[in-house]
């Protein structure tokens, strides 16, 4: 009888699970839509059922121990997600309250980057560290704290948010009605914003300017820049100069061994490492300089979010020592 | 026979001492002049002697438990103070290790304003709190980050360097070598920076124009302002803004739950407290609006760089369950 936890990655389309174990392989995974026409008690409970039907078709026999779930605004304090723009539901879903009731074992809700984090953590680039901030660069800029190897939650479940830290106060609109926040610079969208800047505002020469709005994407323009596009290459530098301004200051408040990046554009890799890591360092008190690593993550960014939240659950019965009693 | 310990507070021109009880009470101290043209052995062991002789002239009975040393770059990770710019001795020097091998007691060391945030911790604002910072305004700004009843000290204790994240990128020179560190604004001398600059670029009418430069200080300054002196408010709007903003960034990274203000320039009160909160709570997301508390020290400021010194060792001897042992 193996021991696993389930791993649940909800997205705003697609829900993912898959069972996890303590070394981080995943077993099986599935996914089905997130159906947020239906109520989620309906949901959640169709969920499990599925998850059951997937243990079923495993072979082998597996005990599960309990089941980890990570969700755009989902808060660990409250077990609750609560308000999320990409999902359906209104007001507060109790998740972990739900999942509990069906399922019987304990559950535990984050969000989708402190879900990330934990598995840097565990099985990726932070297995090593007692003190990292892992960042999810995609759609938006998700982040996690790790101090003492433990995620810092603060008071009401919402630490981490660094995307949402300012760069300029009169900088660019926000989805979250602000301005000028980090994510709208350090962001696939916000590289595609940097681009079209600067196609505008300068006369650079780039491939990129054939492309119409659609065509425009991250990808694109990673790969431009290691074709040595020029504009490419100057929105990587602003890019990774913006982080790198802003990763300087957390770095002075919170002294990190490491930076580790993830999501769809850290795989962009050297193009934003590199002027992230010279700009951070050119402005750090010499107390913090070259010590601070920026790498990337380690984890496979196919199955990442399901180990992440399998990772939160396994280090959740660990701490709480209840690894024998479920 | 009462338990205390020894709070020792290393400043540039005097070193302060006392005792000091879990309760935190000051059962009695004394000073002596930081005589840093002797060896740092000599003057160590030069002051456990007049800590013993004061122990003597008590008149009860106690226990040294253990000794807790501030000083400025006192380092809680090394034991050592680096490269202190406000003391004539070279180099690294190794408090904890002299003064153990003099009293045979546990010793701890740390920086001041570290030593100020625990202070707050067991005596002062911070009694109640799980998730706080401590800002020392004075010279400099200083300051301690406490989450779940830990200070964080980060990979090489030199975590809680908010004075010196950057506020504006080619702003004032900083004593660090850097420029536009929130200390050069948000500190004594950095309001006294402003007022000069107002009087420069401004007409505004103020009594503060009638002084010289050796007259104009941060007490002055509060209390033209107290006065209604215009320029003189106008410099405490501009310096609690700088801080607010600064503080909303920090908020959105570490989630607390409140802001504890210590140090000279925080007796200024809500002149600087009503600016900070208000353009900290705009530049707020939703999630963190109407919950982070900006709020004043309670602990006298004669004695509480040796209460919070004294609170360092016995938070270490409670959490490292030593009490006992020494």
């Amino acid at each position: 009888m193996e021991n696993v936890v389930v791993g649940i990655d909800v997205g705003g389309t697609s829900t993912k699970y898959g069972f996890v174990t303590r070394s981080g392989e995943l077993l099986a995974s599935d996914a089905i839509p997130t159906n947020s026409e239906n109520s989620y008690q309906t949901f959640f409970t169709h969920l499990y059922k599925k998850i059951d039907g997937l243990k079923e078709k495993l072979g082998i026999p597996v005990e599960i121990k309990g089941i980890g779930v990570g969700a755009p605004a989902g808060n660990n304090v409250t077990g609750t997600i609560d308000e999320a723009s990409n999902l359906n539901w209104e007001g507060s879903i109790p998740v972990t309250e739900i999942l509990e009731s069906v399922a019987n074992k304990r559950v535990v809700l984050t969000n989708d980057a402190n879900a990330a984090t934990i598995g840097e953590m565990l099985y990726g680039a932070g297995q090593n560290l007692e003190n990292f901030i892992s960042l999810t660069l995609g759609t938006g800029l998700g982040s996690g704290i790790v101090l003492n190897k433990k995620l810092i939650v603060g008071q009401n479940g919402h630490a981490g948010e660094i995307g949402h830290t300012t760069v300029f106060h009169n900088g660019r609109s926000c989805t979250c009605g602000r301005r000028g926040c980090l994510e709208t610079y350090v962001s696939a969208p916000g590289l595609i914003k940097t681009v079209n800047e600067l196609a505008e505002t300068t006369e650079l020469e780039s491939e990129l300017r054939d492309l119409s709005a659609n065509q425009l994407n991250a990808k694109r323009i990673t790969g431009a820049a290691k074709d040595g596009d020029v504009l490419a290459l100057k929105a990587f530098e602003f890019t990774g100069r913006i982080l790198g301004l802003k990763l300087a200051d957390i770095v002075t408040c919170i002294n990190p061994e490491a930076i580790i990046l993830t999501g769809g554009l850290s795989k962009a890799g050297s193009l934003i490492v590199e002027p992230a890591k010279k700009h951070m360092e050119d402005q750090l008190l010499d107390i913090f300089k070259d010590q601070v690593d920026i790498s990337l993550s380690t984890l496979t960014e196919k199955n990442a979010a399901i180990l992440g939240a399998g990772a939160f659950i396994w280090k959740e019965l660990e701490e709480k020592e209840l690894i024998k009693s479920y």
